[in-house]
């Protein structure tokens, strides 16, 4: 963990508190720009590909990154009843309601950690950017959609097919998101099909993206897809020269 | 053209010259790793984009770079017959003859060139990469398929219709090709079709293929993915600690 500044933010949403970690490079000499990284299933605000991406940001780019638990994962866990509900009960319906109830919240939650990192000092004041893959996709579209300072987005591994209502949202948001957007699929995935793949990438609600499909299954990202990913947001961000 | 060396190498190929230069970095420590460059449709082995890449290969991974004038193009295009008829007729079974024989023109004079090389104390002795779009997958497909010091492909900007002869040597050797391949595509491409590239990116004959795919028409490739490219040639030659 060389290289970065570890901060724990105090902010709450709609009565709810949204545990928030923000980290920073070490001896930047101003303010930084900043990352929003969205954790995958199972994760939370601390998993190793969100600490490979904060570590890389800044030494590479001098990019901060702000990360949240959510919505039913890290220090939210323990004392959310719908997450111990839905880890009894993972029928469909019951999951449909749930993720049509987090979509927003995790929408909301995410500006207010936004709202409180940005009022900082050490951060400066916008554009932003967002990365997140698989969960962090399906809770990050609705936010990238909603959200003006956000300009920029790395999304993928999740898909769309007609039918499946609790990826409706996403598909719906995804139709909305006008930022260059890169996007990144396993051809090998074992969750998600090609055709969904296709179907959601060709939805993008913009000319600017691009699609970068590697070998290997869902979990099987490759490394340098954490640096392209990284490039590409500090070369949106205004972060280098390279276009 | 800071920080390349251009050498003009004597190679001839079945009695036929090959125009042939090789560019290695300034200040090389020892022997260069290597990159065939082919260049695209109407270039020749000084077009911007073989420069661009021979620049980059050099300064960022101290990789040499060698590239030919081919088949009918750069130092070739004045004294070719062929390439003389080529030009006062394009019929559809002219094209289909004149291919057919220059594909295996133009394997044996990359091989050639990659001999005299090789044989160079200021060059590895192998692995080594090819990189070509466009004309350059055209004419790289077969090469790739045929030379086994050729460990690792970036292709693209091409790609296969059931009924369009031309390109069938390029879709029965790209089954042949079992090194890591990344393949590049564009979007809004207005030569080849989202179909035709599907066709002939499925067919590549190993599971280490990666596609990455951009917005822009055929000729609007962006200058990052000159540094993909550079990025994967120079991993998978081990030029690079990078997975």
């Amino acid at each position: 963990m060389t290289g970065i500044v570890e901060h724990l933010l105090d902010v709450t949403s709609e009565g709810r508190r949204v545990p928030t970690v923000l980290f920073t490079p070490v001896g930047a000499d101003g303010p930084s720009r900043l990352v929003l990284v969205g954790h995958g299933g199972g994760g939370h605000k601390r998993a190793p590909t969100v600490m490979k991406m904060a570590e890389g940001l800044a030494a590479e780019h001098g990019i901060a990154t702000l990360a949240i638990d959510g919505p039913v994962n890290g220090d939210r866990t323990a004392n959310d009843e719908t997450a111990a509900q839905l880890r009894r009960d993972d029928r469909q319906a019951y999951r449909r309601r749930y993720y049509m109830e987090k979509y927003d919240e995790m929408v909301a939650d995410w500006r207010a950690a936004l709202d409180v990192a940005l009022a900082r000092s050490d951060i400066l004041g916008g554009p932003v950017g967002y990365w997140g893959l698989s969960m962090g996709t399906r809770f990050g579209v609705p936010l990238v959609a909603a959200e003006p300072r956000i300009r920029v987005a790395v999304l993928g591994l999740f898909g769309y097919r007609e039918g499946v209502d609790t990826n409706q949202r996403v598909y719906d948001d995804i139709g909305k998101v006008d930022v260059p957007v890169l996007f990144l699929q396993q051809l090998e995935d074992d969750e998600v099909s090609p055709g969904a793949y296709h179907e959601l990438f060709k939805r993008i609600g913009t000319r600017d993206r691009r699609l970068h499909a590697n070998p290997g299954r869902h979990a099987e990202v490759p490394r340098s897809e954490l640096i392209a990913s990284r490039l590409f947001l500090a070369r949106k961000l205004g972060a280098t020269s390279d276009d």
